[in-house]
């Protein structure tokens, strides 16, 4: 895969172009793999206030985020990371979605009512903290390093996008703030974390029953251009399929 | 232990008592164990804020947060659940914090700048998202039945622990922003993250050398009353030792 050849080595940040776009906002440099949920949440938070990144594939599954040329980029040799000129990288898709909401108000992908706000946040986290980080490469290699077979590790991946998923739908299922999407009918963080989960599953070729308010909103949100300009197999380094 | 025997059993959402403080906040149930992670963040950030809450003891050693009993409460079965009445239950640490700083904003537990925000975001997110998920109960439940034994379980509790406490160190070593605290000379979200795990290092009597950054910012923080008065072992359940 010559994308993935580790064109970026030997960069440096303080190497990276100073540049700004004509648009008004920082020149982003984000470090990415096609594959990784975090990432996933990234770009489409990115095209929903339609801004842009220059984006770099780090080769994930190469190992490429703990080469010694990354790690000048980003010391904890983690993707996505979010990198402006003059400033240690942005890392954590949380963060990173948190701070465009900040500096790109439009449009809100938080509701204005602190409930509400909590209530989407609480929805992002059940995705993107508690099923995500559970199903990452790192814990994979882990479990295979403590015997994990395939068989094993694939039935851990179910589990855990199963728990994760179920537990949404269960609060999708019976709260009066669902709407067309997650909290009401416009597009929030939570949307985001939810598809981002879903995604996965396309990946990996793992089906979840028994969800279908979940079903009904992911539907929608991949008619948006947002989402579907973020799918991982368009992105660079993906699987000719 | 009897304050752990179920004396919430058959509490319901519409038997909670409607009355609210004398000062200017909801009334807040905290449905919460004496050792969770995320239990301390929430007690930390209500301390902070000088905001109370009504603590209910849910055994999850005992697995009371799985009882159809306190299913009603919160139906997902878990601690910390929030609850405001006329509400679902508020989950998930980092929504809570986020939603007290919004209702609470002094003092305040991120910085002002966007750029501020996101690294203490990023942080925090390092120790609640990338750390903590991993070393719960649900994770040992199920390693148990995948063959873990005691010393495979406390082999990955000590991996994960240092993995996320080094990246961490990393962080606050290099970066110009850290202070006193995480993020300058005063108490953020970050900090609460952080001491949330090194407390759990203490519950589970594991240490992490090579830290010091980590060890003079968690001394301080030790010092404050809002983070003594929620230390774990002196909650509602916890072991007399």
């Amino acid at each position: 895969m010559s994308l993935a050849n580790g064109w970026w080595y030997g960069l440096a940040l303080d190497l990276l172009p100073k540049a700004t776009f004509m648009i008004d906002q920082p020149r982003f440099e984000l470090f990415a793999f096609w594959r990784t949920s975090a990432t996933f949440r990234v770009r489409v938070a990115l095209n929903l206030k339609g801004l842009t990144a220059h984006e770099h594939f780090v080769n994930v599954d190469a190992g490429e985020q703990r080469d010694p040329a990354f790690l000048k980029i980003n010391p904890l040799g983690g993707v996505p990371a979010l990198v402006l000129p003059g400033h240690p990288p942005l890392t954590q898709s949380i963060a990173i979605r948190e701070y465009f909401e900040e500096i790109a108000p439009t449009p809100p992908l938080l509701p204005g009512d602190p409930l509400g706000r909590a209530r989407v946040r609480s929805i992002a986290a059940m995705l993107a903290t508690d099923t995500h980080p559970l199903v990452t490469p790192r814990v994979k290699r882990y479990l295979t390093g403590a015997g994990f077979d395939d068989a094993a590790w694939r039935a851990w991946q179910i589990h855990w996008f199963s728990t994760g998923l179920q537990a949404v739908e269960l609060r999708l299922a019976t709260e009066a703030d669902t709407g067309a999407f997650c909290h009401g009918d416009a597009i929030t963080l939570a949307d985001i974390c939810l598809v981002s989960i879903t995604a996965m599953l396309k990946v990996f070729k793992i089906t979840v029953a028994g969800i279908p308010v979940i079903d009904g909103i992911v539907s929608r949100c991949e008619r948006e251009p947002a989402f579907a300009k973020a799918d991982p197999f368009k992105q660079v380094g993906a699987p000719q399929t």
